[in-house]
């Protein structure tokens, strides 16, 4: 057995052997870690200098982005604080677990319930910010699951810190050591990817390119996000202060962001009237236009004539620009707009702003995204913002979880049946023939299991 | 663009395009569909005859099984009546989609909800039983997903007939004709499992090996059921006449299906007591038992000595026998009972008999399947059984649906929101500073969708 093999194989029996404890036993290991990981904040802080100092002279050498080294550094304004709350709030978050959403009397004395219990073993693959394996850890033990985590390499000293600090905050309770394991290197994730036989989940957070390349190195399930390619379109009946806000807002408040928009669908009745002041908006706000011809063509209006406006392409409408970019393009129905989203969106989130109640309900209804909005920004596509009090991730997949993913996410569940019947309960005594049994079926109000 | 691809993309587009009709329609197409198959039904089951001809070559040849051949037949009993009333009994079951479950107020005026909606395209694969078709068109209809349907190359003369018949259901009402498509060869599935920009859940229904050969040839999720090793453990505290009961329903109510138990665990304390009369019962029923050496040395006191009884190797507790069969063996701890399943079972359903609360309440906690039981037989694992109208399959995955699946394993959610503002919603008001708005995460009562 690869020493891969055996990392993933101490996971599953570590969940295992964890699913007999009370949830209230990870609570407890949560504040732990948060204690040891402030005893040793020093230490922490000292590899992170390190890290930070090998990765300037990757930065020096043209080898690494400023912006990635700026993710490197766990010093850096509130981070290591906001890393600990962070903790504290995963804790303080109903348990996902142990919650039943279904059950059922089949018969006098034999209740089914369906209860929401952990997935299993979770390995997690990120970049860059070393923080991630702390939030991460927190996120797999407050929903019971075990966890490998891989990290970037450019934070390598400081994750092994990190690491240390959450195996010591387990090591003060009843939870296997193994509960949260860490890998170093790529050749371990790759034999991990092999290993179906004991991790159910894998969770890459990171580049598009990170994402595509684990789903196609893998059986086991995989919960990542493709790309952000969000649009606005602006419906024939669009208010132009609503489209003016939503749309600058979803271009500019965060352009790097998975949920910022990149294409802009004008209906072609508002290129006279409308559409010059939003494209007016945007230049103003330092966002470069893409436009078809249309769109282009209705522009002459403006004067002074904006710099920033030029032909688009059609694999502009493609792209995940993710900074001041736009592409734009006309629209001659609320139809065909729905058409173009569908086949160019990566069904991660689109707006329209429409005064029509019916355009908007279409709209909501036609577009095949994860989420559909009316007259408010892309933006909001967040865990936070929907009130799931954290976020796993955004999942642009269509199996087990979609958009903002909460703890939730890394929930399933599992049905629990108990006869309480003096002889307990067989299927044989069920069925169409004479003295047979018929199913009952009568729900039973229950938000627990009673047992 | 290859036939298959084009098959697939047809697929997509027809979905995207349903999404715009009320699910009324949907429920209509059933009737309609039930209609056709109605008035078409000579001419199928003489094509059904054709097949069966066939078949009795085979057959006779030695190259296909006698139930297979049974398997084929459309006319025998009451099959066609039953298949016929099961597309009425999904038509009458409750819209799985437009369900609201998570609704959220963010802020004055602008509303969240999360609403239950189709996957996308199915492609389903099954084997044998002609009548297959018909009963998952009428799931995937009813659930708002568009399908692609293969069936077993020895009944393809009755599912072409009775994809004819689909087609013309669909073709009176709004739907597109792609909605169900059918497919002929095994060259096409493999062509459409590389169809991932296209088709969103793969649901093989069939044999173990037919599953496994899917989950290796695709990056699309799939949706199915691998083995069912299932067990039966008896606890220290077991009842008599409750394991009696338990044991035998759940090796012989239906051998070959995977709810049927192929492992037993005993408690060494029950050797020299219960074990030989649950052992008996089994006997008398035909069983054969393959045990361990202790539960083997504990059945010398039977008299006359059982000739159905032989030592077991290590690898018959990983055996689906799917017949009289089932393997046996000591378990010295509830603990290690557990350790034994969750390392054996293919995580379907095991069932414990006890009498004592603990013991239960930690089987269910500790043995990681998609159904723990206590006291009943492991049969009842089964969609109808659960009360769920229908079953699309059962699932031995973690992700998205486990165990016994009903219409919600075809559904998935988006993210409806609205605002009602004034002049829409941006986040770049809502935030820390100074007159920043705050989310109000006000939950809201809703079922459904309100616009």
């Amino acid at each position: 057995m690869s020493s891969s093999e055996e990392i993933a194989k101490a996971a599953k029996l570590a969940f295992e052997e964890s699913q007999l404890f009370p949830s209230a036993e990870r609570v407890n290991a949560l504040h732990l870690i948060r204690k040891e990981l402030d005893l040793r904040k020093a230490a922490i802080l000292a590899a992170n200098a390190e890290d930070l100092n090998a990765a300037q002279l990757e930065v020096d050498a043209g080898r690494m982005s400023q912006s990635m080294m700026n993710r490197l550094d766990l010093g850096r304004g509130d981070k290591w604080d906001a890393m600990l709350q962070g903790i504290s709030d995963v804790a303080a978050l109903p348990d996902p677990t142990g919650v039943v959403d279904y059950a059922t009397e089949l018969d006098d004395g034999l209740d089914l319930y369906r209860v929401s219990c952990p997935i299993g073993v979770l390995l997690v693959i990120f970049e860059a910010r070393p923080e991630v394996v702390v939030n991460i850890a927190a996120l797999a033990i407050k929903s019971g699951n075990a966890a490998i985590l891989k990290g970037g390499k450019e934070s390598n000293r400081t994750t092994q810190l990190l690491s240390a600090a959450i195996s010591a905050g387990l090591a003060h309770t009843a939870l296997p050591a193994t509960y949260i394991q860490t890998i170093q290197t790529r050749g371990e994730v790759a034999a991990l990817l092999a290993c179906d036989q004991y991790i159910d989940l894998v969770i890459p957070r990171g580049s598009n390119a990170l994402v595509k390349n684990i789903q196609n190195s893998t059986r086991i399930a995989v919960m990542g996000h493709a790309d952000g390619v969000c649009s606005v379109y602006l419906d024939e009946s669009a208010d132009e202060k609503k489209a003016v806000r939503v749309v600058v807002d979803s271009k500019i408040d965060y352009p790097s962001a998975c949920n910022a928009a990149e294409n802009l669908l004008v209906h072609e009745k508002l290129l006279p009237t409308l559409w010059p002041k939003v494209a007016q908006a945007l230049v103003d706000a330092g966002v470069k236009l893409l436009c078809d011809e249309k769109t282009l063509e209705a522009l002459k209006v403006l004067s002074p004539s904006p710099t920033n406006v030029a032909p688009s392409k059609p694999s502009d409408y493609y792209e995940e620009h993710l900074s001041l970019t736009i592409s734009v393009a006309a629209a001659h129905s609320l139809q065909s707009a729905i058409q173009f989203i569908n086949s160019h969106s990566s069904h991660h989130t689109d707006s329209i702003v429409t005064e029509s109640e019916a355009a908007g309900s279409a709209f909501c209804r036609g577009v095949d995204s994860a989420g559909t909005f009316i007259n408010a920004s892309t933006r909001f596509a967040d865990g936070f913002r929907f009130g799931f009090g954290t976020e796993v991730g955004i999942s642009t997949g269509r199996i087990h979880a979609r958009g903002p993913v909460g703890l939730e996410g890394l929930v399933i569940y599992k049905y629990v049946m108990k006869s309480k019947g003096p002889e307990g309960h067989v299927v044989g005594e069920f069925g169409a023939g004479a003295g047979k049994k018929q199913y009952k079926h009568s729900r039973i109000q229950a938000t627990s299991v009673p047992f």
